[in-house]
C-alpha cells in the first residue's frame, strides 16, 4: 500500500502532450534539479524492496535473525513448496561424498557460529528468487575471510564435497542453489569495505558487500557503483562479478569487464589467486580475472573484488515515454544517442503488457496515455542547465516528429524513483501473474520485438502472457511468458523454438543472467561446440574433481 | 621542415595569460567549432607521419613496393645494423625445427605471392620500430584469410617449427619480431572491414586492418575507433587487441576488454575459434575472448575483431596548460573530472625535459610559456556550446586558484593537431636522442613522478635523459632514459630498480606495452608466481609445443 500511494501522487511531475511539451521548451529549461534532490534516501529505498520482496514472495519474510538482517526466512507449507529441481529435470546426483558428522565438527571448528545446519533455517537458501527450482543442502557455511574459504575449500576437494557458492541470491537461472546437496558456500559475512581512493575511484571490497551499500557508501563520497539492478537492496558485488550482471547503467559505464580492475578468487583446491590489483591499466601476462568473470562460481569463489567507480553526477533527469510502434523506438534511440550524445544513461522500454502488469498487480499508475510501448530515458550529467537544455531539445524533436506520442518528466529524485519502479518491477509483477519462464535475449535491435510477437503467435492461448521489455540500449530483450502453473507442454512450446529463432539471427541465449542450471544445455545455440569444449578444458584444469558449482553452466564433457 | 613550419604557424591561436583568459571567459565563449574543421584530413594525416616515420629512423624509408606502400624498406649498412637479440641477450634457441625447401614449396604452394624470403625484403620485419631487438627470420609469410593462417598453423604445429604474429610491428618492448628464425606471419594482406552496423556502432573487420585506415572509414560514417594511439598509421587492429593497447582514448571510452565484442582466433594446432559476435552482451558460458585480448601473439593468432565504435562527437576542444609542480597537475586532474565530467576525453602531461626534447629535435615550438610540467586536455562532446562552456569555466577556475600558470587553446584542426603533436611525438623525439631504455608503468597518480625524480637522482650523470610523460588520466607514466648507445652497466642501474620501486607500490611493470621480449623476466614485480604458475599452463594447454612467438611475455615454466 505504501508503495501505490507513492506512485499515484502525481503532484509536481511534468506531465506534457505534444503541445505542451513544446510549450514547455520555448519557455523554460525543465524545473531545477540539484544533486541533492537526485539522492536517494537509502533508509526509503530499504523499506520499498523490502516490502516489494515480502509481496513478491509472500510466503517468505524478512526479519532480523541469527542470519542477519537480510536473511531470508520461510514460512513455507507444504503445498508451496517448490518441486525439488531433481525431481522436476529428472537429473542424476554425481557421485560427490556426503557431509558427514565429522566434516561438521572440522566445519564448526574452523568458523564457529558460521555453520548452518538448522533445516528450516536452510530453506530459503535452497530455493531461488524465483521459486523455480530447490535443492536439498544440509549445509550453509558462512566464512568472515579469504583464508577461512580457502580452508573449506581445500577441505572439500580433499573430501570430494560438492560446493554451491551462493551471493544474494538473487540469480535467475537456478545457477545460486543447489540441485543436490551441495555444501552452500555463503558469502553474506564477508561484507567488508577494504579500501576507497577518490582520486581514482577504485573501491576494494569483498565479495559479500551488497551492491545497494556499496552505492550508498560511494554515494556519501560524491561516487557511484558502475553498476545498478533491480536486485539491488540483496545482491552482493561476487555475485554480480561471478554473473557479468549488466543493469541499468551499462549503456553509459560499461561492462564488468572493463570497470572490474581486479579480483582475489579462491580456487577449487583452495589456493588463493591474487589478483586484485586497484590499477587502470597492467598489462603483465594474460588478464585471469576476466575468466573468472561471468564462470558462476564453477571456476572458482570470488572473495573480493576491485572496482573503478564513476564520479557521482550532479544532474540527473528521468524521461517517460509513449511510442506508437516498435520502429519508432528504435528511430527515437537513434535521434537519443545523437542528441543526448554522452549524458545518456539509460535506454529502456517495456510494452503494454508490461504496463498493464504493473498496474494490475502492484497498483503502480501509467503515468502517460495508453500506448504500444513505453520507453524510459535517463541522463546523468555534471552541468545541470545543459543537461536540461539537451534533454529539452531531444524531446522537443522527438515529439514534433511524431517518434513520440506523449511523455513525463521527473524532476526531483522522489518522482524519479516512481517512475523507475515502473521498469525495475516489472520482474516483480511477472511472478505474481503464476509461473514465468523467462528469457534474456540479445539480438540486433531491429529484431529485438519481433521474437516477442512470434513466440506469442506461437502459443497462443497456452500462455497467460507473453511480455517483452529490457535495456534496448545494449540490445537486450527480457522475454517472459507466465503461465497459471509450470508446465512440461508449454515449456516444449516454448524451447527450443525461443533459443533457434534467437540463434537464427546470430543473438545470444543469454545477454546478462548466465546460464546457471536452467539454460546450459542451450549454450550451442549461441558458442559453436568448439568453444564450449575449450571451455570445459578450463574447467577440468582449474577444477579437476569438478566440486564447484556442478550441473552448472556448462554441459557435462562427457 | 614541413612539420616544423607547420607548428610554427600561430596564427590563430588563443595563447593566453591569465588575464587575458579570464576576459575571454566572461566576454565570450570560445572560437566556434564545427564537426567539419575537427575532421583531420586523411592524406594529411599520413603524409606528416611518413614524414615523422623516416625522420625517427633516418635509414629507413617508406615505398610502394611488392609488399604494398605501407612497408618499411631499409637501406640499413652493416655499421647501423641492430645487434642479434640473442646476442645482446644470450639467449639460447629452443629445438624447433628448421624451414626446410619443401616448407617453403608447401607454402608457397598454398599462398602464392604470400611468401617472401629475400634477405633484403625481410629485413624491416626482423626489427623492432625502436631498433633494439633484430631476429634472423628467413622466411615471411602473408596469408589474406583466416583459412590460410589456420592451415599455416596447423603445418606449423605438425613439423614443430615457431611462428611469430605480427602486425604493424610497432610494438615497444620487442615482441613482435623474432629472436631466432621464427617464421613471421603477418596480418598486412588481411585488411578488409567485414561489416559495419550503424545502429548499434559494431565493426567486423580482419585483424590486419590499420587503426588509422578504420578510424578513417568510421569517420566517414559518424562514428570513430574507441582507441587512439601515436602509431595509428601503422599498427594493425590485430595488434592493438593482441597488446591490450591502451592509448590517448581509453579515459573515455575505457579498454578494449569492454569495446572489444568479439574475436576468431586460430589457435597453434591450426583450429579456429569463432567468439566473434557482435552483441553487446553474451553471458552464455567463460569469455575465451578475453584471454587472447593482451596475450601477444602467445596463445593464438587473432584474425578478426568485432568492436563497438563510438559517434564521432560533433565537438572536439584542446587545451595545453603549463603547471608548476606535479601536485597542481593532480590536483587540477581533480577539479577537471568535476568540471568537465562526462567531456573529458584525454588528460594528458609531459615535463619540460620532454619539452625540450620536441622542441630540439623536431623544432616544435612550445606554445606557451616555460613551465616545470605542461598539460594537455581534449574534451569530445555533443554540444559545442556547452562543452566551451564548461572548458572556459574550467580554465577560469584554475587559472584564478593559480593551479594552472598558463595556456592555449587550439580551435580548430590544424592547431589541435600541432598541439597534440607535441605530446605524441615525445616517443619519437626520444629516439633523436640516443639509445632510448623504455618504462611504461602504472601507479597510483600521487606516487606517478616521484619515480621519475628517484631514477634521475640515482642515475646522475650515466644518463643523458630521464623524462617523464603519460596518460596521467589513467594513472599512467611513461618514464623515458636516453644514452648515447646501448650499455650493459646502464641497464644494471636502472633495473630491478625501476622494477623494485614500481612494486613497492604495488604498481605495474608494463601499463600498456605488455611485457614481449624485454619484460617477461620481470612479470613476478607485478604479478604473484601462483597467478604466473596459471598463464603457463594456459599457454601449455592452448599452445602445447610453444610454437606461437616463443621466448616472449611468460618466462620459461622449467
Ligand atoms: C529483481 C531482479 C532484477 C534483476 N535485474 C538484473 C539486471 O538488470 N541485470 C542483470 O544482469 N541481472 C539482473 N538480475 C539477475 C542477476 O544475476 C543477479 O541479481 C545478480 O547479479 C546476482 O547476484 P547475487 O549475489 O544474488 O548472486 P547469486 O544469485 O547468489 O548467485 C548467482 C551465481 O553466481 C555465483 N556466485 C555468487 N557469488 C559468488 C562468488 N562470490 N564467487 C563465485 N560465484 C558466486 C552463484 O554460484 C551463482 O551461480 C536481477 C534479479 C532480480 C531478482
Ligand atoms: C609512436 C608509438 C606510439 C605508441 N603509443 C601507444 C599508446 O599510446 N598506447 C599503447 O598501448 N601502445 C602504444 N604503442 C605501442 C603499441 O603496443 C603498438 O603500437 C600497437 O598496439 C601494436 O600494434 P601492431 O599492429 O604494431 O603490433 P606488432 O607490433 O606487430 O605486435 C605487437 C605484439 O602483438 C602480437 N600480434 C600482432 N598482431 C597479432 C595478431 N593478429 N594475432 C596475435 N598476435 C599478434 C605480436 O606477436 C607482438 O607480440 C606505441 C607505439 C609507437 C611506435
Amino acid at each position: 500500500m505504501a508503495m501505490s500511494s507513492l506512485v499515484q501522487c502525481h503532484v509536481g511531475w511534468c506531465c506534457l502532450t505534444l503541445q505542451r511539451w513544446q510549450m514547455n521548451c520555448q519557455n523554460r529549461t525543465l524545473a531545477a534539479w540539484t544533486s541533492a534532490t537526485a539522492q536517494r534516501t537509502h533508509k526509503q529505498k530499504r523499506l520499498a524492496e523490502q516490502l516489494r520482496m515480502a509481496k513478491v514472495r509472500p510466503s517468505i519474510l524478512w526479519r532480523a535473525g541469527p542470519l542477519g538482517r537480510r536473511a531470508l526466512h520461510t514460512s513455507f507449507t507444504s503445498s508451496q513448496e517448490v518441486m525439488l529441481t531433481s525431481e522436476r529435470y529428472g537429473v542424476q546426483r554425481l557421485p560427490f561424498s556426503h557431509v558427514s558428522d565429522s566434516d561438521l565438527a572440522f566445519f564448526e571448528h574452523m568458523i564457529p557460529g558460521g555453520v548452518i545446519t538448522d533445516p528450516e533455517e536452510l530453506k530459503p537458501f535452497n530455493v531461488d528468487w524465483l521459486q523455480s527450482v530447490r535443492g536439498s543442502s544440509k549445509l550453509l557455511l558462512r566464512p568472515r575471510t579469504t583464508a577461512q574459504v580457502s580452508e573449506i575449500l581445500r577441505y572439500c576437494n580433499e573430501r570430494n564435497l560438492a560446493v554451491n557458492p551462493q551471493g544474494g541470491n538473487t540469480g535467475l537461472v537456478g545457477g545460486s542453489v543447489p540441485v543436490f546437496d551441495e555444501i552452500i558456500l555463503s558469502t553474506a559475512l564477508m561484507n567488508q569495505v577494504i579500501s576507497f581512493d577518490s582520486v581514482s575511484g577504485v573501491l576494494v571490497c569483498q565479495a559479500g558487500c551488497i551492491l545497494e551499500n556499496l552505492n550508498q557508501y560511494l554515494e556519501e563520497l560524491d561516487f557511484i557503483m558502475p553498476l545498478d539492478l533491480g536486485a539491488k537492496g540483496s545482491c552482493h558485488i561476487g555475485g554480480n562479478v561471478a554473473t557479468n550482471a549488466g543493469g541499468l547503467r551499462l549503456l553509459r559505464y560499461g561492462s564488468l569487464r572493463g570497470t572490474v580492475l581486479g579480483l582475489e578468487v579462491v580456487l577449487a583446491n583452495g589456493s588463493v589467486l591474487n589478483c586484485l590489483t586497484s590499477l587502470r591499466k597492467d598489462n603483465t601476462g594474460y588478464d585471469l580475472k576476466q575468466l573468472f568473470i561471468g564462470s558462476e562460481g564453477t571456476l572458482g569463489v570470488i572473495t573480493a573484488v576491485s572496482i573503478l567507480c564513476p564520479r557521482k553526477p550532479m544532474a540527473v533527469n528521468l524521461a517517460f515515454l509513449g511510442c506508437q510502434s516498435f520502429s519508432q523506438i528504435l528511430e527515437t534511440f537513434t535521434t537519443c544517442k545523437g542528441m543526448l550524445g554522452e549524458i545518456l544513461s539509460a535506454y529502456e522500454f517495456m510494452d503494454d503488457r508490461c504496463m498493464k502488469l504493473v498496474v494490475s498487480h502492484l497498483k503502480l499508475s501509467n503515468p502517460v496515455t495508453e500506448s504500444p510501448f513505453f520507453i524510459l530515458i535517463e541522463t546523468s550529467g555534471s552541468n545541470t542547465t545543459h543537461d536540461q537544455e539537451k534533454l529539452n531539445n531531444f524531446l522537443e524533436c522527438v515529439m514534433a516528429s511524431g517518434l513520440v506520442t506523449d511523455g513525463t518528466v521527473a524532476t526531483d529524485d522522489k518522482k524519479i524513483k516512481t517512475l523507475w519502479a515502473l521498469r525495475e518491477r516489472i520482474t516483480e509483477a511477472l511472478t505474481y501473474d503464476g509461473y514465468v519462464f523467462k528469457y534474456d535475449i540479445s539480438l540486433p535491435v531491429e529484431k529485438l520485438y519481433d521474437l516477442v510477437i512470434d513466440t506469442r503467435v506461437r502459443l497462443g492461448r497456452s500462455a497467460k502472457n507473453v511480455v517483452g521489455y529490457g535495456h534496448l540500449g545494449d540490445g537486450n530483450l527480457h522475454l517472459n511468458i507466465t503461465a497459471e502453473s509450470y508446465s512440461h507442454t508449454l515449456l516444449d512450446a516454448i524451447e527450443p523454438f525461443v533459443y533457434e529463432w534467437t540463434a537464427k539471427y546470430r543473438g545470444s541465449i543469454s545477454a546478462e543472467h548466465g546460464l546457471g542450471f536452467k539454460k546450459k544445455h542451450y549454450i550451442q545455440y549461441s558458442k559453436p561446440w568448439e568453444t564450449v569444449l575449450l571451455m570445459q578444458q578450463f574447467k577440468a584444469m582449474l577444477d579437476p574433481k569438478g566440486i564447484l558449482n556442478p550441473y552448472k553452466t556448462l554441459p557435462s564433457s562427457s
